[in-house]
């Protein structure tokens, strides 16, 4: 990056935290129908700004929901196509009243900017917009070409996006993916994420009498759905915590030694992360480490169970129904219709014959891994290394992000998780806030990456 | 019984039926607050008709909630001193459209006789009654000395009986207690039950995370409560089908082999009692026959079940608690209380470190076990076998009356469960009914069994 472009950042600080600031002002909340026209006025603010900077060609989009905004700056024949993805909606800001200031009022505090969509996801997105004005309003050019796709519902999962990737293949092709829509490992540690895990989820009902029996006059006799219910979820462990579904771990990529030793060599402060669970303890799969349980290793959870009666005092009934909603999370490799199958082959077989079983599957995910050893990647890191003078680690996330299997299934382009927030940012939490450091660092971060690239 | 009374009771079949309609117009439904005066009105009228049929003293026993009807007829020095136990409170009607005719408006048809209360207790009690009127109305006087007692919050648990009994023990005294408030094991077979079993109930709730967390985030590294709940239980049975928590059965008096074949005998219709359940198959501990298992086998069940996200759709939450309310049909020789405290020793013990396990107990009850080889047995078997020419069966019942412990803890007096109602009387469900046989067979065998004893 130029010196020039270097002054600029340092001199228009304030403004840009100002022009922030005026975009967080806007409660684009996505899944709020009464917001929908802020929300719309949002994607106009949004695209207004581009053509502000200097972006060649701005548009709104409109979808069955929110519309998306796309822009392209294609001027560098022959350099690399980088897609920028974000999104400009936000979470509901409640509860309100544990807010210590308005959400849809910034207030800079500590170093801090507070409100809603400060780092999930306006401020790490108008970091890469500030980084590309640095280099537009210096020498009038992009060292490359960009393409931005900012979409207005990442907040209610995206309904509209993957059908309008899909009709939009060829305006989109690019050679890489940049997001910033995630966290560093710890404040002044760049972190470039490469993995995600996918997930599958279903509800199984196991049925015994086909009503409620009194329990003095049928007790002994006949199956209790809870108790077998019960029974079934203690089978899909071993003692070892594995997931005992034949099958499951079959397709798993394990984890490199490479990685396992980045893993391990991460100031991960395990006793802290026991404080944020309050749990009594820690516990998973046996052979693994914390970050790589959470990291890069299925897991099997219920997400919910009932059953029976659930409410004050005692009833001495023998339930016909129990029910529980158990979820995967997902690891690359792993297909979460075959992951589906395998498991309801497995509960069905264990059963006793004395219980009806039905099994009802939800939505699933694919799980992500994105190769590290690319040019893009190394491009990310000397942008990284430069605007943080700190070596950029590896690590997976344990959560999903659908859109980027849609980019990579569709798009077949490598995606860049360079999240610039922090794990303390309180996302869709009252009090969210982005570190001003964290915020001009990115603008530095985005700026270096099209020189890089 | 003299042959004047037993003409008696055939001159009079048609008033003791229109006296039962009479009883049965009566809405005395205990756990409605609406219906407290004609749960009043239902007591005096009780208290008359004993007065009218020429019982000595009658008297209505003020209570904290409804009254007992308290009477007595000791006129026979020397002879044994019988208390007859009933109640004149019934259940609600609800739900009232599923009666083919209202529930306080008596009606006859088929032989059977359909209203709130005919069966429990009102029929019953009535048949009692009626014995003791064809003695006090031939002869003038009793065969033995009478005591009755007669509540009105059977079906809200009996709150005021148990410190009612322990006041008037001295008055109370007597050889044996008579109950009929149960049921024949079919049609024409006359029955003692001479087992009862108890309850102990117990709530169970684990922690795992202080609140809940993103499975995504957290997934794999922390106990899952449910999942642990799930195993909690499912170490609560070995495959057998036996209890697994140690010391369960030591106090468990097993059943005598004359016992097992008496049950062995009985013309019990399996594929009807699977057919009545609903469930695919029956199941239960290893060794036992059904009968076994309902009657005289202590079991563990799960009654409800709750944690985690239970709403339609998916949401994937790892919560931060789970829990079940679990219930043990004690058996003779068993103590509520010391099976509470080995299922929680055991409960804890077996759950990992790594999880918090609260346990909240409920109420419990005794087991009965009643002697079979008495006076007071055979003198009801006999008057069994001369009103219905067939001989009486001995059953156990699965679930629990409290009185009756109390009345063998209290006053140590041998109870006789004689029901006289049927399997399909409806007893808690609409289109409630007595058989008229089984009220005018009642009848004949309350008279004989004055006399017998």
């Amino acid at each position: 990056m130029s010196q020039q472009a270097v002054e600029y950042i340092e001199e228009n600080k304030e403004r840009f935290l100002d022009e922030l600031k005026e975009y967080l002002r806007i409660p684009s909340i996505s899944t709020d129908p009464t917001q929908k026209d802020e929300v719309a006025r949002c994607a106009r603010w949004v695209a207004d700004h581009l053509e502000e900077i200097g972006i060649d060609t701005v548009e709104i989009e409109e979808t069955a929901g929110h519309p998306i905004v796309y822009a392209e700056h294609c001027k560098a024949p022959g350099k690399p196509t980088i897609l920028i993805y974000g999104h400009y909606d936000v979470q509901p800001p409640d509860p309100l009243d544990l807010w210590d200031t308005p959400p849809f009022e910034p207030d800079v505090r500590d170093g801090k900017i507070f409100a809603r969509g400060a780092t999930d996801d306006k401020g790490q997105l108008f970091a890469h917009v500030k980084g590309l004005e640095a280099h537009l309003q210096t020498s009038g050019e992009l060292p490359v070409n960009v393409k931005l796709l900012i979409e207005g519902e990442e907040e209610v999962g995206s309904p509209n996006l993957t059908p309008w990737v899909l009709e939009n293949k060829e305006r989109l092709a690019c050679d890489a993916v940049v997001i910033s829509d995630s966290s560093m490992f710890a404040p002044g540690v760049p972190t470039i994420t490469y993995g995600l895990r996918g997930l599958t989820y279903f509800e199984v009902t196991v049925t015994g009498p086909s009503h409620d029996l009194h329990s003095g006059l049928f007790g002994g006799t006949v199956p209790n759905p809870i108790n077998e219910l019960a029974k079934i979820i203690a089978q899909l462990h071993d003692a070892d915590g594995r997931i005992a579904v034949p099958g499951f771990y079959d397709d798993v990529i394990a984890l490199e030694d490479d990685e396992r030793e980045q893993f391990a060599s991460l100031p991960f402060d395990e006793e802290g992360y026991l404080a944020e669970t309050g749990a009594p303890g820690l516990q998973g799969e046996e052979g693994y480490t914390t970050l790589e349980r959470k990291w890069a290793r299925p897991t099997l959870d219920c997400n919910g169970i009932w059953g029976g009666f659930i409410g004050e005092g005692a009833k001495t009934v023998l339930p016909s129904t129990a029910s529980a909603k158990i979820s995967c999370r997902l690891v690359p490799g792993q297909d979460p219709a075959k992951v589906l199958e395998l498991c309801q082959n497995y509960i069905e077989e264990i059963a006793p014959d004395t219980v009806k079983v039905e099994f009802k599957p939800h939505h699933g995910g694919d799980p992500v891994l994105i190769d590290r050893d690319n040019e893009t990647v190394r491009a990310a890191c000397r942008a990284l290394q430069k605007s943080w003078d700190a070596e950029t680690v590896f690590t997976r996330g344990g959560g999903s992000i659908p859109v980027v299997a849609t980019f990579s299934n569709e798009l077949e382009s490598p995606t860049i998780l360079m999240g610039l927030g922090l794990d303390d940012d309180r996302l869709h939490s009252p009090n969210e806030k982005f570190n001003l450091e964290c915020f001009y660092k990115g603008i530095e971060t985005s700026a270096y990456l099209w020189n890089e690239l």
